[in-house]
């Protein structure tokens, strides 16, 4: 972990743990360089991670404070599949349906940037949240990239996996997300009618060396879906 | 606009216009802080954004490159209501069905943390992208923040108007989304069967003082709409 992602984690753990209400003032950005001990940059590259994440907001020339938002019982779009978190308010487990290593079919090879004779892992899993079907996800992973995986770490954080003990530097995620019907043996995975409506998912995991690495594919339930996301007017 | 974020849309302008690749090399944060006389601390907050946005990638130690997404033809999902941009590949236009001031109901009182007697603009828009029904959007706004609203300002980027011409300080936003089934209006509206699938988005924009001051409901037609959306480890 670089050293503005701990300075992050720790002002993020302090406003969880300290329980401090939305609009509480943090220290100012003088005062959290002597704290922590470290640069202006690394403060100010931290600030803007906690920002973009939704946990402060910064107010030029009147401080940082904290942000917290309204609803309950949302999950977060962003973080719920690759980059897992620690403070998360759900109980999701997973029943594993396939796992296997496979050849890439076209839509695998466009997405993956991979030749047909590339080897790929195939991961297809119902996840449950509070012990309801929230949704089928299937992942191909680039077999080069990530050379061994079992059922025992898909049912833990894959990610934690790969970036700790396989060292694989995530850079980023594209999400693709667009509604339909569902088609029957979806419907029998999700517990559902036939044809009911789905947030169908699509997103592409690449190296920080923009290298794609894992596509997958999620279908939520949208009886038990609801998501919320947090945007940062810093993005304009 | 600060200079962060003058330097954030000058750099950005500067991939758009050379149409640099995915992967490109973009001059290190040295050159950066020579090119633009700028501090190390701007161009590190300049830095984030972009990379918060989808529009470069960092990686430690070896340099700053350009970001492309795979597939064209989606929608942004962070900037397309309030935060938007110039630089879009879409036509999008709008029929407004209603503006006018009402006082608030729960649901809105309790979204925009008003009172029964506070006056509030309620616009009601039917959205198209490229000829075809996009999305029913109903906006809230607090007339206290927002004192003067008409069909033609509607028409334009009505955030233009309230940073540009009302000078107000957006901060942030939440938005909530799950999918259902539209009702016979709603299918009317977007000329769909009843019943059809649809995203429902509600989305609260807060002022940088962390006060909420525009509550927005969006319902989109499932045939028209896909959206994209980028995520950064940076996030972690």
């Amino acid at each position: 972990m670089l050293k503005y992602q701990e300075i992050a984690l720790k002002i993020e753990k302090k406003i969880h743990f300290e329980n401090l209400e939305q609009g509480s003032r943090l220290p100012s950005l003088g005062e959290l360089i002597t704290q922590y001990q470290v640069s202006k940059s690394t403060i100010v590259k931290s600030l803007a991670v906690l920002e973009n994440r939704g946990i402060i907001f910064q107010v030029q020339g009147s401080g940082i404070f904290v942000r917290k938002r309204k609803r309950k019982g949302y999950i977060n779009f962003m973080e719920n599949q690759g980059f897992t978190h620690d403070l998360e308010e759900f109980n999701l487990t997973s029943t594993i349906l396939n796992l296997e290593i496979i050849y890439p079919n076209e839509e695998i090879m466009n997405n993956l940037n991979c030749s047909a004779n590339e080897e790929v892992y195939w991961a297809k899993r119902i996840r449950y949240i509070n012990g309801q079907t929230l949704c089928v996800e299937e992942s191909y992973y680039k077999k080069e990239i990530v050379p061994y995986l079992n059922k025992e770490i898909l049912n833990d954080s894959i990610f934690e996996y790969l970036q700790n003990a396989l060292n694989i530097n995530i850079g980023y995620s594209d999400k693709y997300l667009k509604v339909g019907k569902i088609n029957t043996e979806l419907a029998a995975q999700l517990q559902l009618p036939d044809k009911s409506p789905a947030l169908f998912v699509e997103e592409l995991f690449y190296l920080n060396t923009g290298e794609p690495f894992d596509f997958s594919k999620t279908i939520y339930n949208y009886e038990h879906s609801q998501f919320f996301l947090q945007g940062s007017n810093a993005k304009n």
